[in-house]
This record gives C-alpha cells, structure tokens and sequence, in this order.
C-alpha cells in the first residue's frame, strides 16, 4: 500500500508509516500540501501525518490542512522522536562547524548547542535530507540531526545519541485517507468547530460534552484565516460513534459556526 | 530606552518596538532565549515580543519563555504585517532562482511559491537578516522576503510587494519587563494554568469565568515540558484588576495545578 509523507526517506514520518501500515511503501513528498494532493488524486491510498509534538506543540499546517480537505482520520500513534548527530563516515566532533536539522528539531536539542557554542544551528527543509545532503555533497565540517533510520538510508554515521533535551518526547501521528470507514473498535473522535465569540461561546461548546460525560484528551486553537481574533478549536474526545456522541455532535451545532468531524478511530496505547 | 528584541534590526518586532515605546533604542538578539536574558541582567529595560499571527498561530516559544520566566506583560499591539520581495539593486525577478526568510514568512506566501515554480523557498534564521545577508554577500540569484525597514536599513531595493497570502495579516506583539506594575488603564489579564486531566477540568476552569461573566478574547493550550499529553492553557480575560477577576482566578486556584497572571493590561484596539 502506497503511503505518503511529508519529508524524504527515512524521516520520522517514514518510521509511523511502517508502524501503522504493515508493509507500507512510502511515496516521500517535498510539502504537506503535496502530500493532501497525492490522496486526492489517488497517487497515494493513505497518508501519515505528524499532528503534535509533547516539547514543540501542534503541527499547525497539518491541522489546518484536515480542516479544508475532504479526508479522514483512521489511526493514531504516538513515536518517541530520538534524535541523532549524523555525519559523513570519518568526519569527527571536534571538525563539526554547523548543524543541519528541521527547525524543530534544532529547537528539541537547545541544550546541544548550549554545551557546543562553536557549533551553529543551521534550519535546514527536513530531517533526514540533512543526512542526504550531507553525505551527497560530501561535506566535512557539517553534521545533521535525524534519525537513526536516515543514517542507514544514506550512509551517514551516528556520532552521538539521544541529542534530545527531553527523553519524553513523543509525536503523534494520523493515518489518514479519503474513505470515510469507521472500525469496530473506534472509541476516539476528532471534531474541528468554528466559534464567533470565544468568551462564553467556548465554554457552552465545551459543555455539550461536558453534560454528557464525555471525557476530552486535548483541545487546540487554531486562528481561522481570513477572519483575524476568530479561532476554531479542535477536540479530541475519548469517545466513539455512540448515540451520546451524536448527541452531543448534535447540540455542539446549535452552538459553533460550523462542525467537521475529522475521524472516528481507535485511540493509541498511552506511551511513557 | 534599551528595548530587547529577537532578530535583526528591521525585523517586525523592530516595528512594533518603535510603535510601542517612543524612541525605543533596539538591543538585537540572535534568539529568544537572549532576549529574556537580557531582561534578567537589565542590559535591557524591556523586550517586544511576537506572541501570535493570524494566519501562522501562536509562538510557542515566547508562550512557553512568559510561563517560565520572571516577566509581566505591560501592553500588547497587533501590527499588519507586509512582506516585501526584496534584492540587491539591478537584481531582476526572472534572475531570481531562490527566496530566504524566516519559515513563518515563506509559509505566509504560499501563493507567491506556487505561482513561481522555479523559485524555491529557502528556510533563513530571520527575515530582516536574509535582506542583510543578501545584501553583504552581493548575491544576485537569491531574494529575501522581509518589512520594508529591513530593505531600508540594508539598502536593498523592493522588487514586489504585499506577497502575503492574506492581506488580513496581524501579528500581536506584547511589551514585557521585569516590574510588576498595573496601569491605570488596565482592562485584560493574561493567565496561565495547568490541569491535571484535560476532560472535565477544562470546563470547570472555564467556568470560573463564565460564571462571573468574565469574557475570554482568546485561550491557547501548550504542552508542559517532560509531562507528555498533559497541556497547560493562556487564557486572555476582557477584564482588569477588580474585585471580580480577583475572585476569579482565587475560584481558578482550587481547580487548576498552578495559575500565573502574566499581566494586566489595557487592550489594543481591534484592527481590521
């Protein structure tokens, strides 16, 4: 099964994709946008998308994109994101003049640069093209930071690891597709709502699950574009398709501007 | 008046200091971990700071940054946001292969990239610094995108404007020190608290306010450092230092992990 990412082989991206679809053969893309195109034109029969990270927070292009596409939700994971200083095979420590990573990932490893004030942090497009970057143009004094999968992809050597300030640092990830499938074991759903007013509207939103029971793991705001100080909120809620839940969804219609449900899916094992 | 900012001079946060504090003389900072340092050793008297945008969402950074250290918000602005194609002069736009910026910038000008396929955006640690470096470095392929200062103070020449997706641009700024004080004219608190368990907790948070029929312009969740899937939320609330905000955020203390008033101040005006 085709699977599309965001970023090149061997990314963080690459690693959920292999977890979440056995035998799962990934179509890399340079954008997110590219990666939401693929599913539409079929190019691609899911896809997998970081959606939060625990140190850095939301992904927000992701959240913005399942809003405005016609996809689903159809499985979450949790990864623990390790990151690595990967360098041309030979290269040393004390030759390592830049650092070449995703922006997020540079600022994951503050403390690196803290104890090497030498080395600068370079913002590079993506995590493991860093590594191939490296290893194509044969550079000496450049290290990237990626993980230990883009090092065997492209022939890099790890130098060090666990370069992450935090070692609870997980992404969550979603398998998504354009089939609107629910499964069996479903007991998690994702709602997008759009609020004119936040002050008491949010907490009238918030209280048609609240009345209900139904318990919310997460809830993120995203500015709504075009429409500056207006918000929509995503939800997560620890619920499947239940004759509560649609009651709910129901009255959370009288309230919010507009609601999308964005998957219904079985939730992941909580990781330490 | 000394006035700490992260970026180059001519950065946005340049702006919003000149229109925040009448002849703010700007300290530059490389990062924003600086810029809170130099408030903590008073080489400077005060810091702006970007802390959302419109279209990008909030700086998780800065959020994260007001949460831990020992700042208070004074004032806030919200500042259109212009980006410029700028070159060095002679430079033409069809000799242009590559554009650098921040990467909040370029994703700001999405339609800008797919409307010149062959120009590709590259990630650069600033906007105004990719204006500085083009222009000390004399490169003729390569455009920075950056506020009309930036071009100004580097002497570069604007080759395009208004290449931003959304003329509806805004970004909100907050002016912070170390003192303490409330003006007179104060009329929004900035508040900061951590629960436990995001499901019923939330609602009951909220409701201290509701209650009270305290009005919330905006609420952000960011994930707390080394507690995976537990998140801490900013609350801004349309109220001043009064009895009732006081009896609010008392309410708040027996629901909430720890609550944080980062400052009570007088709200900007709604720009359109």
């Amino acid at each position: 099964m085709k699977v599309a990412i965001q970023g090149e082989r061997g990314a963080f991206s690459h690693q959920a994709a292999l977890h979440l679809v056995r035998g799962a053969e990934v179509l890399a893309c340079a954008t997110s946008i590219q990666v939401f195109d693929a599913l539409e034109s079929r190019r691609a029969a899911a896809a997998v998308i970081p959606v939060e990270n625990t140190l850095a927070g939301p992904v927000g292009e992701h959240l913005d994109l399942l809003l405005e596409r016609d996809v689903f939700i159809h499985a979450e994971m949790r990864l623990r994101i390790a990151h690595n200083l990967i360098v041309a095979p030979g290269t040393k420590l004390k030759e390592v003049r830049q650092v070449l990573s995703h922006p997020v990932a540079l600022d994951q490893c503050r403390n690196f640069f803290r104890r090497h004030r030498g080395i600068s942090a370079v913002p590079f497009y993506d995590t493991a093209g860093s590594v191939k970057h490296i290893l194509s143009q044969g550079l000496r004094d450049t290290a990237a930071i990626a993980s230990s999968q883009a090092a065997k992809e492209y022939g890099g050597k790890v130098l060090m690891s666990g370069l992450e300030d935090d070692k609870r640092n997980f992404t969550r990830f979603f398998l998504i597709d354009k089939k609107k499938g629910i499964s069996s074991k479903a007991d998690k759903t994702s709602v997008v709502f759009s609020l004119k007013n936040v002050s008491g509207a949010l907490f009238k939103a918030l209280s048609v699950f609240a009345l209900r029971d139904l318990d919310l793991s997460k809830i993120e705001s995203r500015p709504v574009r075009g429409k500056p100080w207006e918000y929509c909120f995503y939800v997560d809620v620890l619920r499947g398709d239940d004759p509560a839940m649609r009651l709910a969804l129901k009255h959370l219609e009288e309230i919010a501007g507009f609601v999308k449900v964005l998957g219904v899916y079985p939730r992941a094992k909580v990781s330490k």
